[in-house]
């Protein structure tokens, strides 16, 4: 069998465990989209609450929103949306399956390590093996459609959104009015977003369904370059102090023919995800907007979009400075970043190896693990009375099944912070040992001071 | 102007203080679905927090899921929505416009107190006004399609969920493999559903794009009774300890020609939600989905979904009971049952008519508000500083603007249960008044107990 790759580890790891699952896996699968487990759910949501916290609810600058997934058709006309968000299409002639011009060319380049010199001629099939054997390319709409009311018709037809983003530009007015806030300011919001990609993969990196996490901050034009600096070193500190390795992570200053159509600058960052070919991935994005969409959504609804400052006695467009974080993508990239395997002393006085998952605590999905030393009527009671204490404040897990090595194991590979066993001197002692998961060093600690001793080293996680 | 209903007072200060929003409102506004403001958005996740601990994160018989949105047609044939999920839809042959039968002959019921004794003979159409003039009914499909893939065919056809259920029932035996756990155990899931509504109506309350709140418990089927009684006593506790006001809360047992078809048993709550006619609606359901649905997928599959007990050497097909909670009507029957007007003293040493909401500490959007007594060079920073303080750990607003009295009613209109003030002492004595919502109290804290003040009260808040 070849070796397999650290992402490989990762995605095996996030199967079994229960991080990740396929959707609709037991009538074959899709890869349009992917369900999030136990693990996966919890590990979802400390991210998003990290980000909510840091960037939302942490700062006076901003406030929040939760639109709509399904905006009228006009919205998506007036984005832009419906005429630009588009990709090149071809179909091999030979097998009729059809790709996206773009990815077989970057495909191409990342193998050969130069461009494709006759163009499509130069390009291999990947379903049939077929060479150049191309239609011309095609302009397909990422956009994915749905009908609303009683007839499948026109008349009903609307776009699911393929960006939170269009959902915060048409509230501005609303924001602006209830919150009483002035540029520069901020609107965030966390949500699903759905694109009609035509060849979904690498994991939960590229699907139809996705979630993100997305900032729109107003400022008056003159300060747009300097608060889109500002937003890219927030963005890159908030990975950072969450535990990415900075050698992971890198900035990529999008040349003005590949951004998108409403972008006067866009840096990307993106992450060494490992995967085959040129191994990094966009991980999030930071975009200067410009006036574009508060403009171009004045135009299309007939309602001005803008601020009337009362101290100088002008109204203008704000400019856009956009932070757009890919929320699946950055679990992703914490999952991976996080993967180690190293050595854990054994009962033999050896070693052996283990996984571990070295999380962020405030990410880690499941904080503590009650373990009883073996299952048994005065020590599983005793555990279970903690776990259940310790369950009103963190999601924690209690495990009796197996030798107790096992079950460091098996908290080490979901990145459980602290492992809590409950052994035949708690019943004289009235403590426990808690032993750490990074360095697994272990301390006995009374039974009424677990809480506080996990409250202090978790902080706010 | 004709008296505003308590419903209707609500839903104007819904929109007036950004809770919730028209969605697309600058583009003609939808009534498929509503955006959520900077309060609705922390209320909304307020709500959702208090539901995941109580019922997933803090019992250690459940665990939590986020499944697609998007599940393959095969998943939906198989549970039955294909072919049942459907409403009976009449035309007016004057006007064209289509309404659900049932829910024409519901609100004949409410206006008159009678069954309209000629059927749709008696019925009025409310667009048009003319009485009696319908097609024969035709079943429709409540479910929402799209397309995935490069062409618009059958082939890439998917529903979009009407009910997050689904989702679990498919990843059963991934769950239960990955989880360890047995039942009696269930599974948490909150997500939005999209279902076509004919009529879409009464604010948030029936929309085409929602958010639910379910669990799926399974047990062995000789349990399944005292399960679902214990289900409903659990969903009523909950929403009495978060403040609903028992009397606005009914029950009601679903008769079975009214159920769903999977339903062995439903009892539905209600909630006094004050509309026109009937002034009750559908709050949530707890259903006894009997082994229904594990079946139809093992049918529908081909992969086995039921639990091999190994103590008894048997395997069996859990039973479910789901409640099922929807989150946006929980939201606002918070909001319709904390509405009160009453009397505050005024500057004047008269009283003034206010409006508060008396949220529960942790469901209000907002925690505490600190209030500079004046806009002064001194008193700003400090107030400033110490709302960044408070930040760090919970929804703060700061404002500085119009009268102290005003500002309380701003705070009060939404539920804050606290308002700090920095006034001209806090100089000197480095301390400052804090008042509550609901007895208007005021109360002298130092400074450097203000947060700890705060969290005593808000406890988990």
């Amino acid at each position: 069998m070849a070796p397999q790759s650290k992402l490989d580890l990762v995605i095996s790891l996030a199967k079994r465990r229960g991080f990740v699952f396929q959707a609709g896996e037991i009538y074959g699968g899709s890869r349009s989209a992917w369900d999030y487990g136990p693990l996966g759910v919890e590990l979802k949501e400390n991210i998003k609450r990290e980000w909510w916290q840091s960037f939302v609810r942490g700062r006076e600058d901003m406030v929040g929103l939760d639109s709509s997934i399904i905006l009228p058709k006009a919205v998506w006309a007036a984005s832009g949306h419906v005429a630009t968000f588009t990709d090149p299409l071809v179909e091999c002639t030979q097998c009729h399956k059809r790709h996206r011009q773009d990815h077989l060319i970057e495909a191409f380049v990342a193998k050969k390590k130069r461009d494709p010199e006759n163009g499509m001629d130069d390009i291999v099939c990947p379903d049939c093996g077929t060479k150049g054997q191309w239609t011309e390319p095609q302009l397909f709409s990422g956009l994915m459609k749905t009908f609303l009311g009683p007839v499948d018709s026109e008349s009903g037809m609307a776009y699911m959104r393929p960006e939170t983003a269009q959902g915060i530009f048409v509230n501005f007015n609303n924001v602006l009015t209830t919150s009483r806030k002035k540029p520069p300011f901020g609107i965030g919001q966390i949500g699903k977003a759905f694109r009609n990609e035509i060849t979904p993969g690498n994991f939960i990196f590229r699907t139809r369904e996705f979630e993100q996490m997305e900032i729109e901050f107003f400022v008056p034009g003159e300060e747009a370059d300097k608060w889109f600096k500002e937003w890219v070193e927030l963005c890159w500190d908030w990975f950072i102090d969450l535990g990415i390795n900075p050698e992971n992570m890198r900035r990529f200053d999008v040349p003005e023919d590949e951004r998108a159509h409403y972008s006067a600058g866009t840096i990307d960052f993106e992450y060494n995800f490992g995967f085959q070919g040129s191994q990094w991935g966009e991980l999030m994005g930071v975009a200067n907007r410009t006036d574009y969409d508060l403009s171009s959504h004045t135009k299309g609804s007939g309602t001005e979009l803008s601020y009337f400052n009362q101290a100088t006695g002008e109204r203008f467009t704000p400019y856009v400075i956009e932070p757009s974080f890919g929320l699946t993508r950055s679990m992703m990239a914490f999952l991976v970043d996080a993967f180690v395997e190293d050595e854990a002393p054994n009962a033999k006085g050896g070693v052996d190896k283990r996984t571990v998952l070295k999380l962020d605590p405030r990410l880690a999905p499941v904080k503590a693990a009650v373990l009883p030393l073996s299952r048994n009527e005065d020590l599983s009671p005793k555990a279970k009375e903690l776990a259940n204490t310790l369950r009103k404040h963190w999601n924690i897990e209690f495990d009796d099944a197996g030798a107790i090595g096992r079950r460091y194991r098996r908290q080490d590979e979901i990145g459980t912070p602290f492992c809590i066993t409950v052994d035949f001197d708690t019943l004289e002692d009235n403590a426990v040992t808690i032993r750490e998961r990074d360095t697994m060093s272990q301390e006995r600690v009374p039974l009424d001071q677990v809480q506080a001793y996990l409250a202090t080293r978790l902080l706010g996680a």
